[in-house]
């Protein structure tokens, strides 16, 4: 049987509260989240290694040419990227990998490991979709109403991926990614083996 | 939401246990088991409609000409099939519908319904697969030789299906089993409606 961990990859619109499912995932199981590289500055609280992985310009561009990337995108000027040997590391150990990407990214993933789980993190309904965009009290009807336009225009990625998890309750929204790892554990690819066993 | 039941096909080599699993998810859960069609004499504990659906060879042959029946096969020279209208009535209630086949009465399944989950049932070792077999006291040396070797061309068909259940204990196969249909219940292609009702 094999032994290694579910790759899992997290997307959601604007409002789905996937990072916190994301945290309570982390703090909760041995799922570990995928460190990304970036070439930004890290903040004060940051560290290398546990953050992100920080690297110079031209360390980000050598890592892009060597292929050591799983997905990469930029940013407000800043590149962002997976880097394929810690996903690999601890797929191998057995541990659960998150990555927490967008639409793209998460593309990409497919493409590289059609073993992978793509799951999309979806709030509710419409009405608490909106009470969360207002819940947070600190922007203006502007601000509430594009997040919400843009919410909608992502929410119509759900077909491009395997699960949809609805995020009622973030305990049980984390319970059912637990779910669908159990379940990809059983998938018949991993016990190919099984049959040169009863031979 | 869709809110329909999983349709699982559970199949298993000789010694898998089978048929002890499937009346353990049936007697503790609401998953229901699809009830055959037979041409074959009822023996005197069985009631028509709950063992099987007892029919002449006329009413079977109608039957299959108006594509009444998922799959049937003949063995023993009585004929056995799925009926349709049974399965999707249950599926349309929400309940979780096992359809207890072999490999060929599979593959026509996962064509007609390809978001049918096929579960393969195995044993944890050939070891085990052999105390099994031998356990039942009842055999004959050349009977469990046939039977060992029969299970071990079966256990071929294991890449065939989308999951496999390995059944150390019962009852936790029986789990397994409800994991993977929880799992399946999150399936993207269920929550389309769902990219309409934020828009």
């Amino acid at each position: 049987m094999n032994e290694k961990g579910i790759l899992m990859v997290i997307s959601g619109p604007s409002g789905s509260g996937k990072g916190t499912v994301v945290s309570c995932l982390t703090e909760n199981t041995d799922f570990v989240i995928s460190i990304s590289a970036t070439t930004r500055q890290p903040r004060d609280y940051e560290e290398n290694g546990v953050h992100y992985f920080f690297k110079t310009l031209d360390e980000f561009g050598d890592m892009i040419n060597n292929d050591e990337l799983l997905e990469w995108a930029s940013f407000c000027g800043n590149y962002y990227g997976t880097p394929k040997a810690y996903v690999e590391e601890k797929l191998a150990e057995g541990k659960n990998v998150i990555l927490e990407i967008e639409v793209q990214g998460a593309h990409q993933i497919k493409k590289l490991y059609p073993e992978a789980a793509l799951i999309f993190l979806v709030p509710p309904s419409k009405e608490e979709l909106m009470d969360r965009l207002c819940g947070r009290g600190t922007e203006d009807e502007d601000t509430i109403t594009r997040r919400l336009q843009r919410a909608e225009e992502e929410i119509k990625f759900l077909p491009d991926y395997d699960y949809v998890v609805v995020n009622d309750y973030v305990d049980k929204a984390a319970e059912k990614i637990m779910d669908i790892a159990k379940s990809e554990k059983m998938r018949s690819y991993r016990y190919k083996n099984m049959v040169e066993a009863f031979e």
